[in-house]
């Protein structure tokens, strides 16, 4: 039963960056998540990763879930095809977390890093990429967990098959 | 660029009910939905009207987003596609409201009775069916905004084609 | 143990009404929960029932708790002592409903009939106060359950005690 | 006016700990801020710092505002004077931040980890105490913010004082 639903992966990172590597990067593994046939969560705004990596999806042709922290459509990015509206500001962040069955960290940013935080008090399955040495050092350090660190998207997916296995 | 989103219209009922009519009517209701290529938001759980509604539009082929309240799946409707969990409780239920393009108060009950309020509260376009008169008065009487009250479900559909205009 | 923590009692009532005979009584519900050593629990706002209520019980000494629905103190009611700030709109109401030992329902308007309806489901000792038939008569269909109607003030304080023990 | 209300002083930090000099270190913390005369906020629950700085702050007399991830007083700390019911779990976090005036991150965990973040994503004044080199290199990486590190109480105080002024 729980085989057939499409599987949710969360893609988190920082609103504000101007990083193009990092967008273009963000873009492709969104491309390749719809490419999988998976559907695509993020925060839903028009700004930073949320937005690049909504953008790969939704040119694939893939259903991209904006988990919105605001009560209407304002800021949203274009390209999510099913807006969920929280009104509660970063207390989406939870639900970001919760509904992803697959949460890839990319790149490092205040939210991101507590959306991070998040995912490994919730035992989520995480994968990092794009974080620098500090980050990796830090969350391993809270956390003994089996969490994940790749900057290769195949290699990605295919930890992230092996996670919905 | 609005016209391009899918139109999300959310079904509000009792989860403890054992009405068969309503329950039926739900099924149809949900089922039309999805026909008519809109996708079905419910408060995602295996109960009642939200069950029953996502019943009607998941065996049409259609896209059925549960808004659930747990932070698992567990008491998830079989029927859902696409879960979102919150991990709030009836916090939750603010999220139905303002998701919802269009919302249809399907019978009464109390987390019913507080999705209605909030819904008039925000302004959004309210269809109530298979209500009591003491339930018309009571929400007519709170707010003189237009909502709209019938039991046909062909009638229904137009006003929230009406809606989305 | 839980005798020896300060019980909080909640009033809900309209925020948009010019109705002085009800703020004056919202406010003498205030003064007198104040004055039996109880901390007050309002939606916090600079607004109708919820701010009279909050200026009777600071006036005689009281604990204010006002639960927000914003992310800053801008809009708050001056009377309140204790602000919590949840960034979360609407959604707040659920907590005020949980942490009132016991509910007040003071006047009628969308808002609160929300928290009527969700104190009403979570079980919640309910008191309601300067509402219309038609209000009684939609929330005693909705659940059997022993809710209270008075509009006398002594009467009402001695169903809080009541509740209390 | 602003001045006239009570500071709410935050502490954050680890549930999971048996680092008995952290949790007498906590103790301190809290008594410190109740005999400054500043309310205390904390996660509320009967485990690690938070019940620690909790009991710190209620043995000296002071106010203890305890913000539940639950729907009922199970699992409080029993030093919680003003307990706040969200049933929101870890979205309570937000909560948290948004309410204190000042933030102390004491000792750190995933929980503490969402909570800092958040708290200098929100441009709030943060003081770090017993943490780890790499949490300071994190931490002040993600945020130029001016954020404050020490292990010395009275300087915390100081430095409270000076967030207060």
């Amino acid at each position: 039963m729980k085989n057939r639903r499409t599987p949710i992966i969360g893609i988190m990172g920082p609103a504000n960056t101007k990083d193009t590597t990092l967008l273009l990067y963000a873009e492709k593994l969104g491309k390749q998540i719809a490419e999988n046939g998976w559907i695509l969560l993020t925060g839903g705004r028009k700004a930073g990763v949320m937005d690049s990596a909504s953008k790969g999806a939704r040119n694939a042709g893939g259903v991209v879930l904006g988990i919105l922290p605001g009560d209407d459509h304002s800021g949203m990015s274009e390209h999510v095809t099913i807006p969920v509206l929280t009104g509660m500001g970063h207390a989406r962040n939870v639900i970001n977390i919760l509904t992803s069955d697959v949460v890839i960290i990319c790149g490092m940013g205040n939210g991101t890093a507590s959306e991070a935080a998040l995912a490994l008090k919730q035992g989520k399955s995480v994968i990092f990429t794009h974080v620098s040495e500090v980050d990796v050092q830090f969350f391993s350090r809270l956390i003994p967990l089996p969490h994940q660190v790749s900057n290769d998207i195949d290699e990605i997916i295919s930890m992230i098959r092996e996670h919905l296995h």
